[in-house]
């Protein structure tokens, strides 16, 4: 039998248990959990053909007893010590996949700060906040198929782009690539189409959290996005963490919201908190910049639910919907470089250089803790991504 | 051994061979080709694993060569008469399913008469396009897990709605309920990321085409869009017509663009014609009320696709990407109602009434045919759908 230490303190303990997919050495990937630094091969921890995919998505399919179950079952082998030999890795040696398969991916915009911040960017003459904006939670489809687990390299895109004074656009290698830290929501139990999601049913839907950098290059999105919203801007690659902390995990960090006014609609109001008391941090080269909370978020992820599902729309397990950016009130919480280096007119300090915009070779890294059961605090697995030069020509290798 | 009878002028002769599922009586969904009124179980005929599952995934991400080889041989077997005994299914006593599993979906924006009357109902006090349209394809991405087969019902969509004169917004069932008639496209082969398409590789991985019926609740629309495009007035449904044409179908159907001025940036140009010569017919209630013509586009598919991946997104087999809305330049070439009858101001008849939106128990169908390689002309199978009451309450299984 095997044991797992946990140190005090640690941000893996009991009180945490997140999901994810990994690889032994050479061999295939399987569903696992994170405890300190170990991971259960949950397969051969509890003989259960939900886990025997490399993917979350057929335990997540089968729902809120289920998931409470086997996370009871989970923490009773921890702490009896009565784990299969073999099915516990070291983290260090594992390879980390993307923990589920994205089926649809929705992109909100729930943070006020972020919302008005860009505003006053991108529309430095109108009002910062348009007037739908506290009427609903503002949200766009983005692409599944480049959602990309923590680790991956991110391929710096090629794009048409075209200042204001300009005569006519350019093409070529993004000049203002940028993050967008957001905390992303992950449906278990999918809802049929023709019906809605209230938000009093968010915990019997969602599976868990993870985190998401959104990353965006602001000159193509600048240029595209009238009409129809972000598009190459942004589908080039979304990095998620390999961790998704079930919510079984959040229930201490649930919060009040801020405060909304005016009252939402009744299909957006709430009978529970689904505010969450979430700290991230922003590390840009290993130098923490910015630490948006997520407690100040102005739409929770039930509201999201509740209005992406309002029109009749099914949901389906893997479906991944991310806060949008999570920006604070002070300049130091922005989690987006264009906001914290205001479009790279007001820099930060990077390394002793003053930095706007991501260089090829720069690493973002972000990491959250929240308010764990036993009093003490709970990680998310880190997010983090290293810019890759440009391709060389556009068409690699299809020319 | 089954013959197939082809009475002349079919729109499902040896020049068309569209791909679709389809389910026998109390039998499991199977890969098929529809000949005349007929449909040929494709495992059964040819005794081919990439026939055996319930999507065209299998058989479409094994490339050019092997859709060759699978036409030539459909032809070869229905031409000598040698189809297996229980092959051959009337398509009347058969079901039609989705005929392939959507990856991601991207809706585009690709007719100048579409965006141009849409940018002067929207935005009446602006240039009617915007000034990115001509540089660039615009899309955005819409939702991959609502898209249906032609014959399933289409719930009335609930939202938000706000006309400018009222002072907030009011919730209930769409009163502004539309269509949009587009042809969408269909990847075969996926690209890795951090590649993209040129425009001279369509035909390497694009498999078909289909018809795409693209509802949209103009009233949810106007209010949510900006700055982030629409959402939940699309994500509620989008049809698809159940058989995939397939592109070497379509050889007979290529035509040069109408003309592109000014000329796009160099990853946006063609070596090779992918306008399309396909004429539309919008039936309303059994009544055709607009016939667009797709040789009016101005960005062709190919251009589409070089411009979703030259970022360097991957693609997907099974990633759906559509037209937008198909208008040409004449009224009666309009594939919206809220063009065709300008926003509700001027109705078009149907069964003797003057309508704009749509009503319950309303039934649009759009239909599809071009060139065909014999001189005749070949048949998109229709897309149809029928709106459904809106749920009584927003709220329907889960409250």
């Amino acid at each position: 039998m095997s044991t797992i230490e946990i140190p005090d303190g640690s941000l893996f303990g009991l009180d945490n248990l997140p999901y994810g997919v990994f690889s032994p050495a050479n061999a295939r990937p399987r569903a696992g959990v994170r405890v300190a630094d170990s991971v259960i091969d949950l397969h051969a921890a509890l003989r259960d053909d939900a886990f025997a995919a490399p993917s979350l998505n057929p335990f997540m399919a089968e729902g809120p007893a289920r998931w409470a179950a086997a996370r009871a079952r989970i923490t009773e082998l921890i702490m009896a010590g009565e784990l299969p030999p073999g099915a516990v890795h070291p983290l260090r040696e594992v390879k980390l996949r993307l923990p589920f398969e994205v089926a649809d991916y929705v992109d909100f915009y729930a943070s006020e700060h972020h919302a008005a911040n860009l505003g006053r960017l991108f529309r430095p003459n109108a009002e910062p906040l348009m007037p739908n904006w506290k009427h609903l939670p503002v949200g766009y489809h983005g692409r599944a198929g480049t959602v990309v687990v923590s680790g991956t390299g991110i391929v710096r895109p090629s794009g048409q782009r075209k200042e204001p004074d300009d005569p006519v656009p350019v093409f070529g290698p993004s000049i203002r690539l940028d993050i967008e830290a957001e905390v992303g929501f992950v449906i278990g139990v999918g809802s049929p189409v023709g019906t809605a999601v209230p938000t009093g049913a968010f915990g019997d839907r969602v599976f868990g959290a993870v985190l998401v950098n959104d990353w965006s290059a602001r000159d193509l999105q600048a240029w595209e996005y009238v009409p129809l919203g972000p598009h190459l801007g942004k589908s080039f690659a979304t990095s998620v963490s390999p961790w998704v902390v079930p919510l079984a995990a959040l229930q201490a960090a649930r919060v009040p919201l801020p405060g909304q006014d005016p009252q939402p609609l009744p299909y957006l109001r709430e009978s529970e908190d689904w505010g969450l008391d979430i700290d991230l941090a922003v590390e840009w080269n290993g130098e923490v910049v910015s630490r948006p909370p997520y407690a100040s978020m102005y739409w929770s992820p039930a509201q999201m639910l509740a209005h992406m599902t309002v029109n009749g729309a099914a949901t389906r397990t893997g479906d991944l919907f991310a806060s949008g950016t999570v920006s604070g009130p002070a300049r130091s919480q922005r989690g987006a470089f264009i906001e914290l280096t205001w479009g790279g007119a007001e820099p930060v300090t990077v390394g002793g250089e003053p930095r706007g915009f991501l260089r090829d070779g720069d690493t973002v890294t972000i990491t959250a803790t929240a308010p764990g059961e036993f009093g003490g605090r709970i990680g998310f697995g880190e997010v983090t991504g290293k810019i890759l030069p440009a391709r060389a020509e556009p068409f690699g290798v299809d020319s």
